[in-house]
């Protein structure tokens, strides 16, 4: 059978399940990448697996998302982190080395091969003809500890490029198109791969913009082949030793289909505040602006800065505008100096960053009130430029130059220029030592992990006991937020790693009085919680489980769970169950006390288990759907027991 | 009567007072230097004192100190700076052209000019045969209204620099060695001043390096000659038309006198957490660094940074170090950039962030809890860094370069190298648009200030009324600090150009009901506090007598006043009075309410005013210490008022 490229990646790595959209399939993880932000917690995770070494064939951890350091949080957790890849066997990149998404795609990326990462734009490296999912930290957890991954086997969506972009038109605007069609869901369930003639002209810098805000489409990934392209950058990185071609089979098929002709795409601007919400840029163009931000996972490359450089050389930004200038890695960077593009754009009133993800996810570089900020990053949701009313929109490089110029926004097709058509650098930088690489085993087995006060390990876990007396804490409506179960922000994220710390925001936005109401009955068995529809949508946080299960959270029965902290609530051993009849809401009052007893026997069994409510004595029926796999997951208390037992 | 170069400089603008050690004498400003963290509160009181436009031959504003912009308060900030330069016609900096100290040195020191900057490090200036002082945000904003700086006629320090430095011995050292022999209060009360054959050796930069770090020695300010070096740096900036000569007239004296053979300096580094904690660095060579930190006003030059490019050339720096590189100057980081070191710096392991203040002033690069940091910056006072538990060491950019090779404070000496000759560039970056210069007063005046939600204007504030019935609200004891009366740090700082808001702060860690009980008698007429020893020591914030005056603070009676509180509650028209018998501080309490009347013409009349304290109907004798001018501006309501009276 004609395969594609997403089906030969699956084929490849398929563990358990048919390879036919919607069946659960189980994928062999061949690298890893995990961020700063996730990996700490992705580290504890390995700990409490005890896990003696990565049993992938690469993973990478990157410092890149909190690298500012206003205070002694951020470098403590380097130090761990650093000390964590020394133990487990990582490759580590330190901080200035720049965003993980390029980094890899320059050092480690092999065609053919899966990576996971715990950072949503993990699908950038698609642009190498690998499978590249982002996912949550414990699922990367399991992929180091050499478990697969399950996921619901996706639709592959071919998406053929025919034509060759204009003159001051770029890859950013390609993706842009696409989120301008389908907008923010157009990609659920979906693995986008793009084929077709016009790839010719895309070299695989620019495949990364377009697979990177994959993610933007909410598509599982997005996958470009392999091929003579992917070649040339692998020889440029002195890997060309790593290609393999991976190119779809000539009669391969797709099970969603899609065109756009490169010719006739033209400059586009996603306004405030969505990268679905795109326009023309002629639309908006004269609005003035305060910010021209360049830079981020979205726009990475090389020519990304060399193209603005070259517009901007020789003449200053517009007074009043901050032109922001974000490198993406060392090694970029360097090229970039060497070509004498950074003094042009220096020159010019840029200011330059240092390497890393800094204003792409709110670390510095926040527009003022209310002022239009053009950024070359993936997203523009609102507030995440660290400014409350802020006002933030997506664009290409070309067209963030051109504005920073004028000081409005502006159609670069508008300069009175020649386009610049941007050469590689004829020597490009190699840095072979930039990322440190894994320790042998025997001195990895030495290394302590460095733990600063903030950093403490999780705790162990007890299997699911085969009776339970919980009372009911809380009993709640629909739509409770993984935000309302635990807050993100500067306030509760600094603790990410510790635990004990995390926990006293648990539902505290709910309910003040529930982390010590939890506390007194914590070592009396635990308690429940009783909600109505749609509960823990919102972020994909694992903390919002994993905090109130340290508290002694052992189950939660609703109307119905939002998908991921349903995922997260097996994972980290509580229960999720749903009413057989949701009219029995009413019948439970917070302060009740429900029972199960051969609590073990019945989730073996079926999905069905009896609930006793006390002291009504009223029984009630609840319903699981968990897998086999994840009921064993369940009954010895979580993912992290369930893998520990595992590795023995 | 042969003159040395401070005695110059101050006879050139003396406008009252006789040049005798002790005496106040008012000096003429001719140039002043802002900050942002400063410069919002200066230019709301030239707004409130309805000033049309800068009377000073130069005024400028740079933003340097927030520039990392974790949301929109410090851009918001930066839009106001900038109307309020167009408004006042002044020269503005904007972000990312660097540290105010270096950018003015390069495009607007002129030697024999008086410099009033609101900045510690003001007197770095002094290495351009300036007289360069810092002071409080009033004070600058007095000076750019017209008015004199009033201080006392300040000893003269005359340092002979004999010898020449070895090498890997650089200017770093020599102000290492002053702070070694006389420690962190050697300066106080003199203006330090280099003269000798040893000159000749230091360059202009080199010297802004030692005049710097005056503040660290509590010093006045710092003065070089302007000699032949001066001309040659004016002349690189294309500025030679601004060279006068300015040396010590051959038999000059010196009020104190020291001497300092450079051949005999060698390396030297301040251990925590003083600048005065000076040591061989023999005494701490092997300890292990977390941070290798380059950059700040105390060693901004080209050849600061260049000397560490050189050392690390072709080098990676020791696994685990984080080598952060602080351009001081948009034109420097250009000049490193053309000429290869920034290459040098990047490819060794460095951290290359933006241009400015940075770490230095506790903005980013907080080191790890507990380890050692290296940097060139002229502080290491506890918790600067933004670390609470920090251990921040100081050295020259030779210590720094070769302890981030090693991983340990490493004596730059023992590196297996030749020591770098260091030369210039040939064609140094002169960037003439740097600066947005003043706007011509007819355009000045049709521009409106941008305020932000968090900035507001500072409300009129009355005359002193000739009686005043005003309830003790406070009475506290002895040592009261600036931090007890108005709190600094990350909480309340955001909100100092807000006073409505940061005046909701006064005093809440003594007494938490003190800002609702002023408000409550705030249309009554006002109240007092009263206090013992010592009372408003620490930090010289400006807010902290502005606040409480907001609130209705009308007088505060002490056994006696820290120095700086003591002028800014002159400043902001609070009367500052003391027991003429210490004792009367018993008769008073909390509740009492104190009486004064004729008082308008008592504080004309002489130095003592009687109060009687009601309920108990007992007078006292209260005692002042404001000069004829203080009384005036005491009358006026304060120094707003008063020099709003003279510009009409």
């Amino acid at each position: 059978m004609a395969l594609n490229v997403a089906q030969k990646l699956i084929k490849d790595h398929l563990i358990s399940g048919e390879m036919s959209p919607g069946e659960e399939i189980g994928l062999k993880i061949d690298q890893t990448l995990t961020q700063d932000a996730t990996g700490t917690m992705v580290m504890l995770e390995l700990e409490a697996m005890g896990i003696e070494r990565a049993k992938t064939e690469a993973s990478a951890q990157y410092v890149d998302h909190n690298i500012i350091q206003v205070d002694s949080k951020n470098p403590d957790d380097h130090l761990f982190l650093q000390s964590a890849t020394k133990r487990f066997g990582m490759y580590y990149s330190k901080a200035g080395n720049g965003v993980s998404h390029p980094v890899h795609m320059q050092r480690i990326a092999i065609p053919g091969k899966t990576l996971l990462g715990s950072d949503s734009h993990t699908c950038a490296n698609g642009c190498m003809g690998m499978l590249a999912m982002g996912a949550g930290g414990i699922d990367v957890a399991m992929a180091i500890a050499g478990e697969p991954i399950y996921i619901k086997m996706p639709k592959v969506w071919g998406v053929k490029l025919t034509g060759e972009l204009n003159d001051w038109v770029s890859a950013k605007d390609v993706i842009l198109e696409l989120l301008r069609r389908y907008d923010v869901k157009g990609g659920v369930g979906s693995i986008i791969e793009f084929y077709g003639p016009g790839l010719n002209s895309l070299d695989s810098m620019d495949r990364h913009v377009i697979a990177n805000m994959g993610a933007e489409l909410g598509a599982t990934t997005t996958v470009f082949p392999s091929d003579q392209e992917v070649k040339r950058f692998l020889a440029t990185q002195q890997r060309e030793k790593d290609w393999v071609e991976i190119v779809a089979d000539k009669d391969a098929t797709y099970d969603l289909h899609e065109e756009i002709n490169l010719t006739e795409v033209e400059p586009l601007i996603a306004k405030p505040s969505s990268p679905g919400n795109v326009v023309s840029i002629s639309e908006v163009a004269g609005e003035p602006i305060y910010q021209s931000y360049i830079g981020s996972s979205a726009n990475p490359g090389y020519r990304d800065f060399a193209i603005v450089a070259e517009i901007v050389k020789g003449k200053s930004v517009a007074s009043g505008v901050s032109f922001d200038i974000n490198p993406s890695s060392r090694q970029i960077l360097t090229d970039l100096i060497n070509e004498g593009h950074i003094t042009s754009l220096i020159s010019a009133g840029g200011r330059l960053h240092q390497a890393g993800c800094n204003g792409c996810i709110g670390m510095g570089q926040a527009p003022a009130t209310g002022r239009n900020s053009l950024r070359t990053t993936p997203r523009n949701f609102p507030g995440r430029s660290g400014t409350r009313e802020d006002s933030v929109f997506l664009c290409s490089p070309e067209t963030a130059a051109a504005s920073a110029l004028t000081g409005e926004i502006t159609d670069p097709r508008t300069l009175d220029m020649k386009f610049p058509k941007i050469e590689e650098p004829k020597k490009p930088t190699i840095d072979v030592d930039l990322l440190e690489t894994p320790l042998p085993p025997e001195e990895a087995k030495k290394v302590d992990l460095y733990k600063s006060p903030n950093i403490t390990s999780i705790p162990e876990m007890e299997p699911l006991p085969d009776e339970l007396n919980i009372p009911v804490l809380l009993k709640v409506s629909d739509n409770i937020s993984t935000d309302e179960i635990l807050a993100g922000g500067a306030r509760v994220l600094p603790f990410r790693s510790n635990l004990e710390e995390i926990s006293k925001f648990s539902f505290e936005i709910l309910d003040e009085t529930y982390y010590d109401r939890a506390q007194d009955v914590l070592e009396k068995g635990g308690h429940s919680i009783v909600g109505g529809y749609n509960y823990g949508q919102g972020s994909s946080r694992e903390h919002a489980a994993l905090a109130p299960r340290f508290l002694g959270l052992r189950a939660v029965i609703v109307k119905d769970f939002a998908r991921i902290h349903w995922q997260n609530l097996v994972n980290f051993g509580v229960l999720p169950l749903t009413f057989k009849n949701e009219s029995d809401f009413d019948k439970i009052n917070a302060g009740d006390v429900i029972s199960f007893s051969q609590l073990r026997e019945s989730l073996e069994k079926g999905n069905e288990i009896t609930a006793t409510i006390k002291p009504k004595d009223i029984q009630i029926q609840c319903v699981h759907s968990m897998s086999k796999r994840q009921v064993d997951i369940m009954l010895k208390g979580g993912l992290i027991n369930w893998v520990k037992s595992r590795q023995t």
